[in-house]
């Protein structure tokens, strides 16, 4: 039985990524491909528990290791399980967020936090990464901020720039397992072209 | 103003570690220091959630990167302020506890996890560590196993076995910090022997 493929979204907030995934899945499924939909953090019942601590002010590192657990626990008990199975995954967020936000957003070591993915997935890689790249302050917009909402001050905003950055370099560094969408445009331009990516997957 | 001195204590299940800690404590304030008393996981609200998440079945990385968490916000929360303030801190369980339950216990490798402690820690290291020492088999029944309990099962006490020896290595290997308190011995026995320890610090 051949392995299931592994995609990954990632891309800052309000770019579509919760959206866009039940729609790749159901893309697939009707192709006959077995689906499982997943979320990080989240999609164990730790990563649901951790999600919630995630709400209190933490340690930059403290917040990178809940993050970790959350994800050992999905790979473990989720993702390769399905894997090995012929079972495609679909994730919202993975190992990257934790590069992006925890790297470049909070300045944390990269190669240290490189390191700590690998010992959390068992240097288990995305077949597939899609980032849903758009303007910070349009994202954010989109989530619901006010003007004058905390969210979109200076140092917030300057915090998301860096993420996306961030992003945007992880992506160029691996153009074959990666691929940039333009989030900004109408939902069914960015479902079409994560389709493209997504279905070359299939061949 | 001098920093204060970090004191940890140690060892497995039922060696008495929660009764000693307050006593130790008490004895320090008679002589005019200044202690914070914390515990690990725990101390914090994040690691209040944390012991409540460990209850669940967990993948071992993602057990260990729980207790980081927790420990990485103990830190920097609680463990570094008081020390930079001159007052001591006298912690139930530090470090040590992942050498020797993820490392030795569950056969995890010592050397990541040396790496990801001093992460977690930002290479705080104790200035003594009190190793409580007692056969498991004496450990479980204090903590209320009965015969046929599955915590003195075959595995359960094999497991408990290796942290048991993990843990007298540690000690062995860094005889200037740690000492070995046998737990066997009355209370009085115990907290005098823990006590010379600790007061050595005071000269």
């Amino acid at each position: 039985m051949r392995r299931g493929r592994f995609i990954v979204l990632e891309g800052g907030e309000g770019t579509g990524k919760s959206t866009l995934l039940p729609r790749l899945a159901a893309r697939l499924r009707s192709r006959g491909v077995a689906v499982v939909e997943t979320r990080e953090p989240g999609g164990t019942s730790v990563g649901e528990g951790v999600r919630v601590l995630l709400r209190d002010e933490l340690d930059p590192w403290a917040e990178t290791f809940l993050f970790l657990a959350a994800r050992a626990q999905l790979t473990a008990e989720v993702i390769r399980p399905a894997l090995a199975q012929g079972v495609w995954v679909i994730c919202d967020r993975f190992a990257a967020s934790t590069l992006a936000y925890q790297g470049y957003g909070r300045g944390l070591d990269l190669q240290a936090l490189r390191l700590l993915n690998g010992v959390a997935t068992g240097n288990l890689e995305p077949d597939l990464t899609i980032l849903l790249d758009i303007d910070p302050v349009e994202g954010l917009r989109r989530k619901g901020a006010q003007p004058g909402d905390v969210r979109t001050g200076t140092e917030a905003l300057a915090f998301h720039e860096r993420v996306r950055k961030g992003y945007r370099e992880l992506c160029a560094a691996s153009p074959d397992r990666w691929v940039l969408v333009d989030a900004a445009q109408p939902l069914e331009a960015v479902e079409s072209a994560a389709w493209d990516a997504v279905a070359a997957l299939l061949l």
